[in-house]
């Protein structure tokens, strides 16, 4: 047995399902032997999907995929959504090929530093230096990746450790601790500022589930506390029987507008609420001055047991949860914007869907307008770093194939990984995605002046349109094998999405406003 | 004036004329002072085609551009194509925004190791710290990445050194210093083994220029050596009335075989050849046991010089030097094959044009059916990181306006950054793209086989090939804004393509064969 079956037995008895791949010249002997089994090979046409996908399986599946990559540059590709992973505590485990190991004293032209370029975004990098000790590595990566909150691992194999022979062929990777609950007296603590008559607020953050949402509501009735989400949480239940839940603002401004009168924020699986970017005239501090902040959970306890507890100590009847119960919304007609956009989705979206969210400016409304809609799940781009929506939808699908995928995505952010649309095309996945065209990086052109850049003359303006030419989006997914359609109304976007909401496999929408 | 006019105050006065960007947040006070000159930004949609549109300038321009990336995650979608342009030994001019210095203690979403990004692909790194210094910090980079040879400087730029006042507008850069020769001792041993009876190889890499080719040649037919390229020099004039050179083979076995019988190697600009992979059943270095290196001049030095001095000291006339001087292959017809294509390529390649060449398997054969096309220059990917070639393309176009330049791709390798495509559309570039269509990563199902490893089933099959669907080339041009046609016969390549020479405008070929 070669090291490289050595290490896909190990991935297999650990429990991981997927392999999402791009690989090169270095990794076919782990291609050979991940043939022999049937952990499903997902190919992507560039490594931004690969690692988007990862994410996206990863918090819907709630465990780690595998990825393939090929050396440094591979895996810097990889990188940005890794990054988006990162920050959203996904388990992750990265596979890296790289030379074999005596052949990189000769510098040949794709040598690469690959530990230097995994550093930066992996919480755990390894080279693995001998067949013997590769499934020992794989098996110690799977455990980190694992890890409450989940972390990325990544493991570098030399081609010569992957073909090499061993004897070692499998290890087992130790069953992952449970995350621990907050002591007494941290539940204790936010008990007496829920009991209190000062204004709180009760942050969540991380992935909120059903069960964790509807006793923050419970606990926020009872106290009279207010409750919101982080920006972006990493996942989150909503829609009907959901309990209701406010965000908090992108803008800084806006944030803090929302802060600026309580006197306690009681963190639950988030951190102290900052501005994601600075700018000249708002400071990054969003909570107002006084305002005591409480971690009744950071990400590495579990915060629906922390909530429990909490829940418990104030005698909340988890019954009295505010949840959303109205109907959904009415279909848009007359102008086609993005809030009709946002409000015909809301009026049409399936029960029990995935909405995958990278809508940016556009997509902004969705969020609310879909309150009312069946029960669905969010997952959200929450590190800032564009290009993970396709991805993400993909790898959504790949872990859920039987729930309706909806990514809503800005037509900026979605050309930078589009080759995710052909993975959708390939594996025949159940995506719609809403392509917001506004032909802009609208964000930025707000971020200009909002950064208090004065003057925008041609040259500025035209880094931040994406106009001439207009990228025909429903082109590009053809394309790739993906059926599309272009709506320039509400009535064409409503019969469209309702399409689409009704037939399984990808298609495209682009929505031109 | 802040510090962002002083940076670009900077680079004006260094000469640097393009900005190859794609900006965010960060970046938007950089963005308002390029505005305000006449350095030509150029929007890459994603940051693959940013770096390689950089790399390509720099190998036509001789000179750096400068690139304008977003934090981390910006520069790391980047680095592959920094990679390569490494390997090339381009001048780059990296500017990469980060959060405001203050911001960074409060963790934001987006914050990322910048530094540690671009440790592993840059030459250079700093981060500027102060308004006041940023100029000077600016000049620093762009005197590094102007050095013999060229290397890549990335200055990272916080936002609030880009916002903050500054009376420093503006620091001078030196003049680059010439690269010096080889000492006398170095020529004449060189000399000597040309002088003796052993059989001799002369080596050329890095840029090889139509002078530099001349005397290589002069030398080689008055010594009796044999003149042979890298597989993968960063560039190279080709074509009627250029010296005759043959190229050293990719595959290690053939590569050994053209090298076996030598006893000395002469290597101007050219590193000791060795095999670009290793594989378990052939090693790594290619040179005969007991042949002997002679290094006359690295890239540090002066190739071009060092082959003066060598001709001098050996009395050759340059004259004699052997040139291709047949006239161009005829039309291909019959079966529609890469070596068909490669033929029409160069009975119809027009004069002065520019090859970039990512064709990977399918356009090996160009290199030698356009021997005798009118002359012209080739740019090459060497670094091994695919997704080059339409990026280089951009730049290659954008640094010489007048000149037509023919990308060679992958339908593999041209995924990775068709975002290139859009580009080429909005700066109207006169590029010919020929896509080589066998919806295969050929190279890897060669590779695979290569390598050592026995059965192909269907899963490691899958990730060799890209169709199942097969991607629709001439439809994500157009969906960018890029004419397009499909050939399936020579009959439709040659009147397309003839027609794509004739045309002035970005225009791509899907060759499907």
């Amino acid at each position: 047995m070669n090291g490289a079956q050595a290490l896909v037995n190990t991935l297999k008895a650990a429990g991981i399902e997927v392999c999402f791949s791009n690989p090169g010249t270095s990794e076919m002997h782990l291609l050979e032997a991940l043939d022999k089994t049937d952990i499903h090979c997902v190919l992507g046409l560039a490594e931004g999907v690969v690692s988007g996908a990862a994410d996206g399986y990863a918090r819907m599946a709630g465990k780690p995929a595998v990825t393939l990559l090929h050396l440094g540059p591979g895996f810097s590709n990889a990188m940005a959504n890794i990054h988006n992973a990162r920050r959203a505590h996904s388990p992750m485990l990265n596979i890296v090929g790289d030379h074999a190991s005596y052949h990189l004293q000769y510098d040949a032209p794709l040598t690469s530093d690959v530990e230097g370029c995994a550093q930066p975004v992996s919480a755990w990098v390894k080279t693995s230096k001998k067949p013997d000790q590769l499934a020992q590595d794989v098996a110690e990566a799977i455990a980190v990746a694992r890890q409450q909150p989940g972390k990325i691992a990544t493991l570098i194999v030399p081609a010569d450790v992957s073909w090499g022979e061993t004897l070692h062929d499998l290890a087992a990777v130790p069953a992952a601790s449970a995350a621990p609950l907050p002591s007494m007296l941290v539940v204790n603590d936010a008990a007496a500022v829920l009991k209190g008559d000062e204004p709180a607020l009760i942050l969540l953050g991380g992935a909120v589930d059903e069960k964790q949402l509807k006793v923050a509501s419970a606990i926020a009735e009872h106290s009279g506390a207010s409750l919101y989400c982080e920006t972006f949480p990493s996942r989150i239940a909503r829609g009907q029987g959901r309990g209701c839940i406010e965000r908090l603002p992108y803008l800084p401004e806006m944030a803090a507008d929302v802060l600026k009168d309580f006197k306690h924020i009681v963190l639950v699986g988030a951190q102290e609420p900052v501005a994601f970017f600075a700018y000249p005239h708002f400071q990054s501090v969003l909570l107002p001055e006084g305002c005591k902040v409480h971690r009744l959970a950071d990400l590495s306890h579990a915060p629906g047991g922390a909530l429990e507890l909490l829940a418990e100590q104030l005698g909340v009847d988890q019954e009295k949860a505010k949840c959303y119960k109205g109907s959904p919304l009415a279909l848009a007609s007359g102008e086609f914007t993005p809030s009709a956009i946002a409000q015909s989705i809301g009026a049409l979206l399936t029960e029990n869907a995935i909405i995958v969210d990278e809508g940016i400016t556009g997509g902004a409304e969705v969020f609310v307008t879909t309150e009312n809609s069946p029960a669905h799940d969010w997952i959200i781009q929450g590190g800032g770093a564009i290009g993970w929506g396709l991805p993400a939808a993909v790898g959504a699908a790949v872990a859920c194939p039987n729930r309706k995928v909806l990514a809503l995505e800005g037509d900026g952010s979605g050309m930078y990984t589009n080759q995710a649309l052909w993975t959708m095309a390939r594996q025949n996945l159940d995506i719609t995605v809403v392509i917001f065209a506004n032909r802009n990086y609208a964000i930025l052109q707000f971020e200009y002046l909002h950064a208090g850049a004065k003057d925008m003359g041609e040259s500025a303006a035209s880094q931040m349109s994406i106009g001439n030419p207009d990228i025909d989006y429903a082109g590009l997914a053809k394309a790739m094998g993906v059926s599309a359609s272009k709506a320039n109304t509400c009535e064409e976007f409503n019969a469209q999405f309702k399409a689409a909401m009704a037939t399984r496999g990808p298609h495209l929408i682009e929505a031109i406003y």
